[in-house]
């Protein structure tokens, strides 16, 4: 019998958890509720979430793992969440900790998701990779040395922040020109309707309707159909990628690059040119082995599932 | 009695080697010498130079660790060097193994500057924190979660060469707009001649007697007196620094930064302005411990010292 662990992503409407079987990583049970963003509320309902999976699955869960969008420090303290401001400070796993009587481990949800690709997706042949999930923003996590980064309070991975464009335009962050600006799974949205609204994609105009109604899937498939807007658009927003990427490989001496996140549904296309822009654009690419870049493999569950196996501390 | 290590700063026209004993972090012996850019030649000084230090302190030496600017592969094979590109491809580290029947370690030289900052410098409280050289370019190396990043090759810490402005200027490395175009040793000189050949630094240009002559030991000297010119211009410099140094604190979580490089004649007002710098421009700042900023203490000689306690595997 195994030792069986729940890991929960939390996120702004719903919280989605994993019951993992550590020794053979084999993921038990699934579950998803609501979220809350009153502390002691969501307290309650990740123990009946917790207690819940426990009951039907029949099994003794012996660690909680909890992964969280924002600055969650290691402590098991909120010290930031852009999705449940109210948690800000509350301490989230010493309070389950005291209602579950088992430990709590909390990390911010790029980080565990990272875990999760590293143990068990596209990052479990690579010491040295990141995982860049091009979400709302860019979330990033890195395992360096055969070593997943912490760093001092655990808010290591904040890529998304990265000034690229120390003179671009202002982020809703407040900052000029950082990566997720132009990189993110929400700037491909902004840039499709810009180049439709300009009349450069028309293609993607005649079938949404009104410019309005182009998106990031429409993007996909005229790809698929090779549609020479898509194509070039789609280029455009890989060297975006690109350029945050190198900058990590340049810092971290990364070998694998690992892309998640709804973009990813353009899949080959999508990977392929940003190994090609980071090859063209990494100083010194031909002093090193080639960067391999990979499509990331768990999808929307790396999150919980990588908040199980962060319970594990070998 | 102690064990002793020597370790060496391979320059491009002189190598600067530390004879130290590992137990007690004591530099017992220093010594420097021409370099070569001719493999087997070089490889004839660092032998001798070794010998001789053994000869003059009496001691057996038990390894080698060498620093070397450019991409130093963990295998000890050079494969860029900016200084001495006849060793590119050199196997340095085998070479030098063979001749000297000890083992020979080889790693960049701001990686190996880091560690002596770590273990006997400024960044000895940290287990998280960046040493930034703003020399030639700028040089970097990472600790965090209390290991040294080294990353696939041995390559981590190319910090200088990220993008922070990615339509700006063109750099001699052919990037647009790298950190070290901006932030480093060599560009507060174009800086700070820039200004005054402009008229926007007239204190300077009156002590000169040329635009031409003004450097950043007049900007030092200028900062020192209050003169205003050269407040505005280290605190814009300043600024540039942080734009990167907060790159790197929102990777990585670091708590230290360690700032190197002859510009630390300005001493306190640069790290001063640095803080703040950084303390504006790091978002979420107000969530998190004031990152520390500190002057390097090793000088010059902590490539040597690093080299020589990177032997160490502890």
């Amino acid at each position: 019998m195994g030792k069986f662990v729940v890991g929960i992503d939390i996120g702004g409407t719903s919280a989605r958890a994993a019951l993992v079987d550590l020794e053979s990583r084999e993921i038990i049970q699934e579950h998803t509720t609501k979220s809350s963003d009153d502390g002691q509320k969501l307290v309650q309902i990740l123990c009946s979430l917790v207690k819940d999976l426990e009951r039907s699955s029949k099994t003794n869960v012996s660690s909680v793992g909890i992964g969280i969008a924002g600055l969650a420090h290691k402590s098991g303290i909120i010290r930031y969440s852009p999705n449940l401001p109210n948690l800000i400070e509350f301490p989230i796993g010493p309070e389950l900790e005291a209602h579950l009587k088992i430990p709590v481990t909390v990390g911010n949800d790029a980080t565990v998701a990272t875990i999760a690709e590293w143990k068990m997706g596209a990052g479990r042949n690579s010491n040295n990779f990141v995982l860049a999930t091009l979400g709302t923003g860019i979330g990033t996590g890195f395992v360096v040395d055969g070593h997943l980064l912490l760093g001092s309070n655990g808010f290591a991975g904040e890529a998304g922040h990265m000034i690229v464009d120390a003179n671009g335009p202002i982020h809703i962050t407040g900052q000029k020109g950082p990566w997720e600006y132009f990189a993110s799974g929400n700037s491909i949205n902004r840039i499709v309707q810009d180049e439709a609204s300009r009349g450069d994609f028309p293609w993607a105009v005649e079938i949404a309707g009104t410019w309005e109604k182009v998106n990031s899937h429409l993007l996909s498939s005229g790809v698929k159909k090779q549609e020479p807007d898509s194509l070039r658009i789609l280029n455009d927003f890989c060297r975006d990628v690109s350029i945050g990427l190198t900058n990590l490989i340049l810092l971290l001496d990364l070998d694998t690059v690992v892309i998640g996140g709804g973009i990813c549904e353009i899949g080959e296309p999508l990977r392929n040119r940003i190994e090609i822009w980071i090859d063209e654009m990494l100083i010194g690419s031909e002093h090193r082995p080639k960067v391999e870049v990979k499509i990331a493999e768990l999808g929307p569950n790396a999150g919980a599932v990588g908040a199980a196996l962060s319970t594990d501390n070998d």
